[in-house]
């Protein structure tokens, strides 16, 4: 690891492209050979500091780093000193002062894992597992990973991202490290409403374009990455009925044949099966949906002993 | 142990009378020296997946998986991808993905332990630790090492089972378990609506029988076991107040004279006092209730060495 | 460690003068290495059985367990038997029964600790993480340890402590630690209805006197402990509004500049800023408030150690 040290994770905008590659580099290296890196953090501290419910995430954090053989504990808004009015930067300081070494944040609002990042001190290292609809960049990692291993270089990636793009930290996370490291074409497709915003488009570059259609975006791709509907994170926009967004926007056996023969499937969980996706391509044979949350795994592995080790 | 292996434990039924004895004689040799078997599943994971509050169970899981060395998580259905729309099964698969050695599931729905069981891939063993009205077994097992540390032979066991059976799951599974392994006679006491369906008490065999009085029940008996009235698990039934259930079904010192003098007392807990049982016996000297809890500790340990190591 | 063993730690009152201060000499030999103790409980349970919400205590705890390598697992009110009518008694001794080492008990109602220090077995410490308004006696510790870091000898110390302390446990353990250590001087400061009462304040000693005016108390003092509004605590009491009671008792820059100039201030948290005490006043030089934080994780280690080593 001859990339500079990096000392937090929360947008993957922060991180160069070799130290990106690097950290995929390693979790292939952990999927490979897990029981390598056993306890190699043995005694370091990990708090989970969660002010949204998660299972998958969490879970994965805290499995990562007690296979690491790290010290976990978890912290819950509920049940927290949230209750008595402590402000989030006191609370943060507050788990800062007990010495941990790593600090994964969960959090409703944007920006907030770079903002306690920047109150860090310098032997904490924070990770941020999804922060409004800012980033969510484990995710990315997650997801970069498992579409290296299924298409080898990104240069010959073409991905269909279809579903609520505006609201979703993955989409946001993603789309960031795809075309960082290279990807041929990004092609986003959902209802209007769920669409980037024009000026968000124009910053994405030229290899992200906008498709009206399910069954054109899906034409020569090789890859799809449905998303759900953030309902948790939208108000006061319309939003179709299930089975009339399914007929529109799901994902179905027909849209596999039109694309590539290779085309696999991802969604970063958890689906909403019959709205967003259909059951027979959630279970099929080219969904690499599990796959994705086992590769979370080594990736947040991968990501902790980056941070930690570097 | 030249038992065939037990992949999941969902039922006691599932299993061979070997194998019972089996995981009692282990419970046994663990309950007199704990120490040795201290980290003997060093590195191995154990996910408690609870979809229903549970103090004794979750905690005797976690405690026992603990003393093994495992590495413990626990999920709890309360903020979770459940409120997100995500199926059991595919928070099942979820968890399943991130490579758990052991899930310990418990779960409103009579049956969902053993069909995640069918959905579980060959290097994960499932846990019933509750499922509905359906199953206990690991209840069942301390059930049986505690009668069988205090009366010996089951062949000599009269035991009275008093109280709500009928949506019992720990009496299902406490029954079954004590006739596969040869108990003398099981006597079922309490109201009407509490007592087993004519269809199910024909099929509990000729060793099981009903009692309308408590005071006939015990007399001869040298065990008792009290249940709990499942307030949580029933409706449209009309339950007794406390005062009167106490002094119809409640288990009191009267009682304990007119069975016989060796005769003990168990209760799976939680206790509801002056209701199913009177304190005087609850903390009697005739009392297992706190052996129980102890056994139950030693009964997981065995349950999760003898899944993991056959 | 040569002080007479010590079972429980459920008050101050419980403890010899010596027994205290071998605690707060074994938190500062941990504080100035904490490596050196890593792993020395290994294997030994503690279980953290909490009735109210808390984040810092709660972590607190289960980081010094986890440090000293102890097992750990928490239990809370929530998601518990609690709801299915169990006794507090029972809880606890089926908590008990599965052999713990260590039990560390949060509860809203005063004198819980202590009864159930009362129920325990030989094998099991109780420790007391606030029990209602009676005590909180390790937040008494590790206020104890910053002050004597700061300020040296006890002798020396005269300390201003304001807010709402006829409802704080905090206050309750600290005055009796700070006195039976032998602090110089205790200036309680705040609204009539908050202060203790004349009976109360009889107990006390000379030692501790009340002061109508925070800019009195302030004057030649050499340390202030600020104490937060226990709504969960009080009802029926007429509570000033936010505004209104910084201006009347908050702490702010001016009272620093009144006081010493070496004055150090303490919260034990979680703090409401604006109202007990102003941002320029916790963020600032003077500020201890992390410091505690930090020394609560030594404090409850040392505890943890001395308990169960001696």
């Amino acid at each position: 690891m001859n990339q500079p040290a990096l000392q937090h994770f929360t947008d993957v905008a922060e991180c160069t492209p070799e130290q990106l590659l690097a950290l995929l580099d390693l979790a292939d290296q952990i999927a490979a050979d897990p029981e390598a890196v056993t306890n190699s953090l043995s005694g370091r501290l990990l708090v989970n500091l969660f002010y949204e419910p998660s299972t998958r995430t969490r879970l994965s954090f805290e499995v990562a780093g007690k296979r690491l053989g790290m010290l976990v504990a978890n912290v819950s808004a509920t049940g927290s000193s949230v209750e008595k009015g402590e402000t989030l930067d006191d609370t943060f300081h507050t788990i800062q002062a007990m010495a941990p070494d790593c600090v994964v944040l969960r959090h409703p609002d944007p920006g907030t894992a770079k903002h306690l990042a920047n109150l860090a001190a310098d032997s904490v290292h924070v990770i941020n597992a999804g922060d409004g609809i800012a980033a969510h960049p484990s995710q990315a990692l997650l997801d970069a990973m498992t579409l290296r291993q299924a298409l080898g270089d990104f240069a010959g990636i073409r991905l269909v991202m279809a579903g609520d793009i505006r609201h979703s930290r993955v989409a946001r996370s993603s789309i960031r490290l795809l075309t960082t490291l290279g990807v041929e074409e990004i092609r986003i497709c959902g209802p209007r409403q769920f669409q980037p915003t024009a000026e968000r488009l124009a910053e994405l570059g030229p290899r992200v374009s906008v498709f009206e259609q399910l069954e054109d975006a899906v034409d020569g791709a090789n890859a799809i990455m449905m998303l759900r509907i953030q309902k948790e994170r939208i108000s006061g926009i319309e939003i179709p009925g299930a089975d009339e967004y399914h007929q529109r926007w799901g994902l179905r056996a027909e849209h596999l044949e039109m694309a590539g023969p290779n085309c696999v499937v991802l969604h970063p969980g958890p689906m909403n099966r019959g709205v967003e996706i259909a059951s027979e391509v959630a279970d099929g044979p080219r969904s690499l949906i599990r796959r994705q949350v086992r590769n979370g795994l080594y990736a947040r592995m991968a990501l902790l002993k980056y941070l930690m080790e570097s």
